[in-house]
């Protein structure tokens, strides 16, 4: 969980170089020195081809009539995002947008393209993993840029492959809406995934609480809270794209974001209704904290007004007085025990009363 | 309650399969082998007929001037979701949301046809249960979607039964305003089911609270939470139903609907009360085990400030020095008796005072 | 103060009948076989008549150029609750509105008539009584519907005789005006009462605080749960009456309803600020237990601390071994003492020293 | 302090008459025989007159061409306040709502003349005093209505003096903008003065916490809540204002305005982070506490701890059996003596260990 | 980190004289005797003239055909702030905003100008600075008043005299936008900070929790107060910047600044992340007590519960009764130890089997 956590929190801090000029197409996440990939998908009506790793100039290559998707995996080489930049009139403000990986989801409209960045957030091994997404739409044309070569994108690959005509027939929109669809229902995964770990958060805090469950509690507060960050800004991002008066959405698509903007609303209701069940448990673990020591205080209390008493009456008859009558009876030392037996037998009958024991 | 809680706590959980293509129908809900079941209702001016478990093609026979009602039990075979979307000219978009047991409630207009999905919440041998319910209204047709055989609407077909021409003069709008009236009735009833569960809980609380509370605590918490999640979308879905721009819904549907909009309305009021009270309940909980850790605190201080002096002073006389004189004093064990029980009731007195007692 | 708060309880919750018709005309509030009374008054000019329990037939008497009021009291015998329907065109759902004692306040504009239910809210003898109550307004004539006779709308009655001009001049809006002027001032009476017993609980949690105190502050939590629930949609009603678009207010009319909803407001202002009040009350309350707990562990810690290793002391020298030196010395004894008295003495500067005495 | 939340708590509670006609001129603050005052400021051109209690007769006599403000001090003897709306022409709810000295904040536009109430808080001698304050806005005319003798308006009395000339050019609406920004800018004053009380708290807590303590924060909240209810209405009665379509209000007043909107806003966001901060200031008194028990508890178990095992220990050689071996060695006593010694470090250091010292 | 709070702390508080006429220009800040220093960037076309600390004269000379950066360092001289005023036609209420060092971020669009008001807040030798920064926009010119020498405005200095093309063609909109772009930016790094300060004091808090730790906690908590006092009218100035209608910002600029509302938004997002995680560390802190201080009763209850009745034990067998048989037993002291061995022996167990060990 740690790592997930590490690498979360990272999420918002840059490097920025405070007073560039806009426009400067500068990197400021963290560095890499993996080369940039880039792969390339082409649909020309029902045949779909796939190459990895192109080359520059193949990516640039336009030809006509046909659907491409250039993923671009690797932000950091920003001489090559300004290749792309010159190539396909994308402004520079658009380009710093793309090199700087820590921001909040948005959509822009310009004349020339739609551009679209938000996050990814996946599971990999168990582990939560996150980065920026960015999306350039023309027409015929996407583009996706992301840091790292691991992304959740196989099964539109697949599809790709398999069903090329369905692409080509719903042109890049189409395409681009399909992205982001695999982008949310991996979100409500990832909020399965976290509602399972409150389920065994909760069975931990019922059953057998330990200092522990303190730590886990604060590691999933603090991921909520950066999933709601990410989740907040894509909710109203959904609604902008969706009313995003751009000739490269037509009404068709629209129809299609409009589902996906029906599972962002679930993802956001879901991911509240969490951190108030976490911010439940936190109150359920204080309080089981509160009733453990209740319990501890009651037995010490119980063994200590018992036994105080009793032990103050030995003592007196431990004393060395030369004058002390009841030493000197013949029953004395059994009444006393007939009468300390009284005394403790009488304690513990008001203890159950008040209902201590 | 657990078994209810268990049910509560699925929903929103999924099996989804990532990267489908949209419009893919594929049942994302619990694995069922029970076969789907179809009732059908037809009202010709004053004479309904009820048919259970028709066959599909009874189902989709189209006669005109009539109203019906295809009641579908089971969303799992999707073959036949299927071939009522072909039959009625239902969008692929919209036959997903059917198979899929876990939207929130929402309005859709088409052409052809409008949607409504929703959470029907009831109890059952006073155990909660809830499943999805879509509705299709086209002209003289209601179709209701419903995950298992088990539902509220007896009361409706009796109605049905019973007065068939003011069904039938209502129209189909008229008949889909039934259904929905009787499902926000429902949530009604399981308000005041909670109403009661907390009531009985602020007695335990006020009278005899035990640890076992806590979990009960947490368990209508976590009800309440996903009361919430099914309640709030559908506030603002009756709204867009009342404003729906359809031809299926005439204006004097619409009145009756803004009935159901004030009974959801007053639902969601009593909701937050709920919540609010039940949070005022946990206050009370944990304040109340303060107080008794207070007491039980009194107590050994009581005990322990008295006694401990008490046995220091025996201890005393119990040494075996050579010389101390008070031992051999005549009177010296009455005295000591003496001083001892006037401190132990100056003591007492001090407690008194400062209210420890 | 239970009695009040049993009685609030019960308001939201409903005997309703599930899936009956829309507008079927159904009592569902408490039994009662009182029977149904209905008070007449008619102002002609500058003549005031009132009559007591008139017979239904002379209450559904029209006669024209005069201004009459209404006054049914139990709305149980819903026979005669069908009879004004039909002599006065009111709607079934208006009607089935009047009957089911539980509505949110609201507005509702029909053709034929001005529909308003709230909530009356009054102290009896120190004991919060609660009813709904349902306006009918139509040219010169208002129709109200109370659940029982008792009722706060005295004062009324006694201006109508004394000054029936002022109200034959106003018309049926202006009397409307009235009878929800009494209503919303009797809400800031009660406020008031909420007041002054926040100021009372507080004095008692800073002077003398009992465990009384915290079933006190749950109590006093629930009622303001109540109000809050009662005043919320009166809000919003006030605002809807003002702009509603009826022939039967006319702007002088709407301009003393204006007035009205400021003190609607304040009512409202004022709720927040006592509900802010108890909850710090609360915390105040928590926070002395915590005070006094302090205090209760700082005695047992100083009396512990000091007297348990001179206990020890006590016990060595208490030891029977055959060589012990210290035993024999003639001043052993006096020394020790010496010697625990000194211990005693700096463990109390300590304390002092560091706050604990 | 406790003076001024006397005074404070009273704003809200009313004395009011249930039940009376609207536009009933009847006092509802608290008694009082003092008897009312009448302050007139007349400028004409560069000359102003300033008459301190001046007889009703002169302060209702209208002369042409000049600037006057008519400061009226007490509100209860009303039928000097229905002279001044006979002569002015005020309508009697406004009458109402100036005798009633309870009304939240608020602009009301009539033909005639324009009406503002607000409250006017100020500091006297360290105590917090606050009043209902009235205006008439009229051309070349400003009616004050204030409960006391006492007010915060000397500084505009004596620019008044000073520069005729400019209240003569700016008329009455710049006479009533220079009110109502002193107003404001006093509250400013009082936010500061709890800054300072909530820094001075702050320190308390962090070097010398007291029980004492607690009732301060309890006193801060209560007043805050009132200076919230003061000055929330307050925020959205100068946006009424500026918006305000009077023929009274000329866009140059309406700029100077928009300037005290301003400020009006700044002191919400002050006060919004004061009520925050005492928040804060209660959580950090409250952990407090927990560290200070925890001390305490830890000093109580530490010494109990080291010292009831060796009791214990000197307990069993003190016993009296007739065959106890080590009794008779020689070195027995001392042997125990480091015994017990040893025992004593070892637990000292593991608690070192555990930072319990 | 005191230090820098002392500052944050004395925003808001003013010294302003109550009761002055509007638009009176005097400062309100601290007293300073430190003189007001002028710096002038003059661009023409290609070239940038940089002068340091120029006389009034020069910096009021208005020279055609070139962008002008007037950059006021002082603004306690109001004399000085009246000659801008006349030389430039700006509104006396504007001048007055400038010299009252306390004023929430705002837009203000004049005919002649535009008035910018925000605060720029900075780390310097990690302490926190803030001070106020007002923009004057006209053609051609922009003019900054800032409280001291001090700023984060080196960046664009350089580069204007390296690109000074760039500025002169972006005109004074685009330096005005450079300027505003580098304070979010700076906000950015501040909480960056902050987000390190949180993580160093999570870490605390896990690992070593000391008492010193809360007033951590209560710093920067009024840190974070104070950073939100100042971003929250950040965000809608920067909204109404970029909807203001004012010749003096084109479209090209708006795009500029739109990126910079970007980051404004982000900002606040981050912020209220970091206030939800402090509080949520504020928990975690208490928590931990909690812990703590079960851990340590739980010690003192295992200790006392074990000797206490062993104690009691040897006591009986230290008393001095003629008659006590067992005293006499060969083997009993030996079968005492053996019971006492056994007693502690079942009480450790039991005390592992509850969890307490």
């Amino acid at each position: 969980m740690l790592k997930s956590s590490a690498r979360l929190k990272a999420f918002g801090r840059r490097n920025k170089q405070i007073g560039l000029a806009p426009g400067s197409v500068v990197y400021s996440g963290e560095f890499t020195n993996e080369p940039i990939s880039i792969d390339l998908f082409r649909v020309e009506a029902d045949v779909a081809s796939y190459e990895r790793a192109v080359t520059l100039d193949t990516a640039l290559d336009v030809t006509q009539n046909e659907l491409r998707w250039i993923d671009v995996f690797g932000i950091h080489n920003t001489r090559i995002i300004r290749r792309f930049g010159d190539a396909f009139q994308i402004h520079n403000l658009t380009l710093e947008d793309i090199v700087n990986p820590e921001h909040r989801a948005k959509v822009e409209v310009f004349d020339d393209y739609l551009y679209v960045v938000l996050r990814m957030l996946w599971l990999k091994d168990g582990v939560l993993e996150d980065e920026q997404l960015s999306f350039i739409l023309q027409d015929g044309l996407v583009m996706s840029f992301q840091e790292r070569q691991d992304d959740i994108f196989d099964p539109i690959r697949q599809r790709l492959t398999a069903t090329p005509t369905r692409f080509y027939d719903g042109g890049a929109g189409y395409l681009l809406y399909s992205l982001i669809d695999i982008v949310v229902d991996t979100y409500l995964l990832v909020l399965d995934h976290y509602d399972m770990q409150l389920e065994a958060l909760e069975d931990t805090i019922v059953s057998a609480p330990r200092r522990h469950t303190l730590d886990r509690i604060t590691t999933l507060r603090r991921d909520l809270i950066t999933l709601r960050r990410a989740l907040k800004p894509l909710t109203s991002m959904m609604h902008s794209l969706i009313n995003a008066n751009s000739g490269f959405l037509n009404e068709g698509t629209k129809a299609f974001l409009r589902d996906v903007s029906d599972h962002t609303n679930e993802a956001s209701d879901r991911l509240e209704a969490l951190r108030e069940q976490l911010s439940n448990l936190h109150e359920l673990y204080v309080t089981n904290l509160s009733i453990k020591m209740n319990e501890v205080m009651q037995v010490l209390t119980v063994i200590s007004t018992i036994f105080i008493p009793l032990s103050f009456l030995v003592g007196v008859y431990g004393m060395n007085f030369a004058v002390m009558p009841e030493l000197t009876w013949d029953w004395g030392y059994f009444v006393l025990w007939a009468f300390m037996l009284t005394i403790a037998v009488v304690m513990l009958v008001m203890f159950r009363k008040n209902d201590w024991l």
